[in-house]
């Protein structure tokens, strides 16, 4: 069975690498940035839009899909890609950051999670085996560990109890993946190609621990490695100070995630230190509100200095709605509450997320003459 | 100066026939649907999926933009073409509609409509004048005369009263028009090209009154000539008859536009009578509620029934939705409140309406064999 390749296609001094995962789905040009695709839609962008920008790899949540549509109905439909009609890469997250995040009346055990349904109060148990049946039933082409995320604050016992239950489930979700990942509903359809999972180094903002989830789920010899817990309201520079201590820790020819990170500078400085992938809902979410990155730096489009502005989003940008419309008609679409509003709004925004990687990519020495045009 | 220029390219036995309407910004084949853009933006739906679904006239709503962002502003950017970014061809409606069924406190005169924002509730006052002035600084293709819609049920003496208004405000209208059209913002651009302006006949559901109402608008010598005042809230059967009775009395060399109809059959039905011109908010309406028109039949997609069917929204639609998605992932959008759902179903619904008249087209006789392929 094929799953995830990892070629490492050139290297820079800060420690930033150009590569290729291969996966059942996609080749996926690393650093990469992936939107985040909630329930089985990236908010408000259709697909064949995403096709255009660039995007390799998007993101879907388990928890949102195993609540609604559900899992088992997925499946029964072929998987994730083909339910919401996209052919190209696909990771799914454990559901584990959003039963501690959005689900209420958690309990948690070492079995797993006891939680009810945000949407409609229903009771949910979610363990580990069960994490990733859902994620098998999903089928993306990454699976992600069951893990904790550990809150921000925590303090060092606090810390140190939620690392032994992530480092437990990681077994787990490992050795129940192992054990079924063959029953992944594209598995016949492409040849017996696999998924892949990852694991999640957690451990709060203690170094040490950290440094001790990396060693021990590289023991365990995991696909691919996220650095999760992150982003969580700590300052940046504790953000920064954790990738920097973990990045080393981890196989150097394995792809290294930091899951929901960040604002453009962050994704560029990390991409730079070396992680491969990265994804958050900052771009489309900030969109939705008015709020639109750009080479001039953000701007706050329901400003009333933009009201008769004829001059595109960003005026470097050659994404399909810096091309087509203006400031002021985007301010106008927020103003007079729109959809295409955040339509637009999130098309740019993803441009500008997807163009930094590119631009980092492209900056990054390319082993081997072939690729060096 | 070059404005409107009508070719009937076709006729068939029923009265339908088949045209081209040459304007400013486009030579529209008709018959013709023209999809709403209330607000400067056909709700949920890019410009440039619009254009792909062959959308060749869109309406623009002139109490709204008046509103907001302002005609004022729309003038200094250029006119709506270049605001909304849409190069196609436009129609602005005159604003009565709306100021008779959005906004609060009206008082009529025979000067105008005094009345409140239903935004703000501020003060505003509409005559003839002023709603010519304001279409002609948002500059579409086609502007319509200020009139009152009659509403229904109305007596007679209300209907007489209503007819009277409308006749007085259509000759202000044109008046006010011929003396001011080249002011349009893209007059010097477009060579001097100019823009058009349709009369609406009124009167009810009173045949006499209606055919006064035709009568007298003919003899102002207007561009174009709409059928105003229906589908508004009388039996379709009524409907039909009001327009089976003007049509005969309109020329037959010009443009008639019936306005704000209607479902699927009811637009065909219309377009073979010999009607070319029709706008209906229902498929963007419907589409947001969960509402397809089918080759089928209209299907609501939030049905369970829908939970885990793979076919497209309509299996004889080449639209790029019905390609793409299927009814399992437009009814989870629409149970997810998801942002996409509108536009897909948008999408769908406008491929459907524009296909029904495509249809209609090429079903009338071309005259001239170098169009008959």
């Amino acid at each position: 069975m094929v799953g995830l390749e990892f070629n490492i296609l050139g290297t820079s001094a800060g420690g930033g690498r150009r590569g290729q995962i291969n996966l059942p789905h996609r080749a996926v040009q690393t650093p990469v940035f992936m939107p985040v695709g909630t329930a089985g839609t990236v908010k408000a962008v259709p697909q064949d839009v995403l096709e255009t920008l660039g995007a390799e790899i998007i993101l879907g949540n388990t928890y949102h899909l195993y609540l609604r549509p559900g899992h088992e109905a997925i499946r029964r439909m072929g998987g994730l890609h083909r339910f919401m009609s996209w052919p190209r890469a696909m990771l799914t997250d454990s559901g584990g950051f959003q039963v501690f995040s959005l689900a209420q009346l958690r309990k948690v055990t070492d079995e797993g999670v006891r939680f009810q349904s945000h949407l409609d109060g229903s009771s949910h148990f979610f363990t580990p085996e069960h994490s990733i049946d859902v994620q098998i039933a999903l089928g993306a082409d990454i699976c992600m560990a069951f893990d904790e995320c550990t809150e921000y604050p925590a303090d060092r016992s606090r810390a140190e109890e939620s690392l032994r239950l992530t480092m437990a489930w990681a077994r787990r979700s490992l050795d129940h993946f192992r054990a079924h990942q063959h029953e992944v509903p594209w598995h016949d359809e492409l040849g017996g190609r696999k998924q892949s999972l990852f694991g999640i180094v957690q451990g709060g903002m203690y170094k040490d621990l950290r440094r001790e989830s990396a060693e021990r789920l590289v023991e365990m010899d995991f696909d691919g490695y996220a650095i999760g817990g992150l982003s969580v309201g700590e300052p940046p520079e504790l953000t920064l100070e954790m990738i920097a201590e973990v990045l080393p820790l981890l196989p150097a020819d394995k792809p290294r995630y930091v899951m929901g990170v960040g604002y453009p500078d962050q994704i560029e400085r990390y991409a730079r230190m070396g992680v491969d992938m990265m994804d958050c809902v900052l771009p489309t979410r900030a969109a939705r509100h008015g709020l639109l990155f750009t080479s001039e730096g953000r701007i706050n489009i329901k400003g009333a200095r933009y009201a008769e502005d004829q001059g595109p989003a960003d005026p470097a940008c050659n994404c399909p709605v810096c091309q087509r419309y203006s400031r002021a008609y985007l301010r106008h679409l927020m103003q007079a509450r729109e959809a295409l509003s955040g339509t637009l709004n999130s098309i740019h925004n993803l441009a500008y997320y997807l163009g930094i990687m590119e631009r980092v990519r492209k900056s990054l020495a390319i082993k081997g003459s072939e690729l060096a045009s």
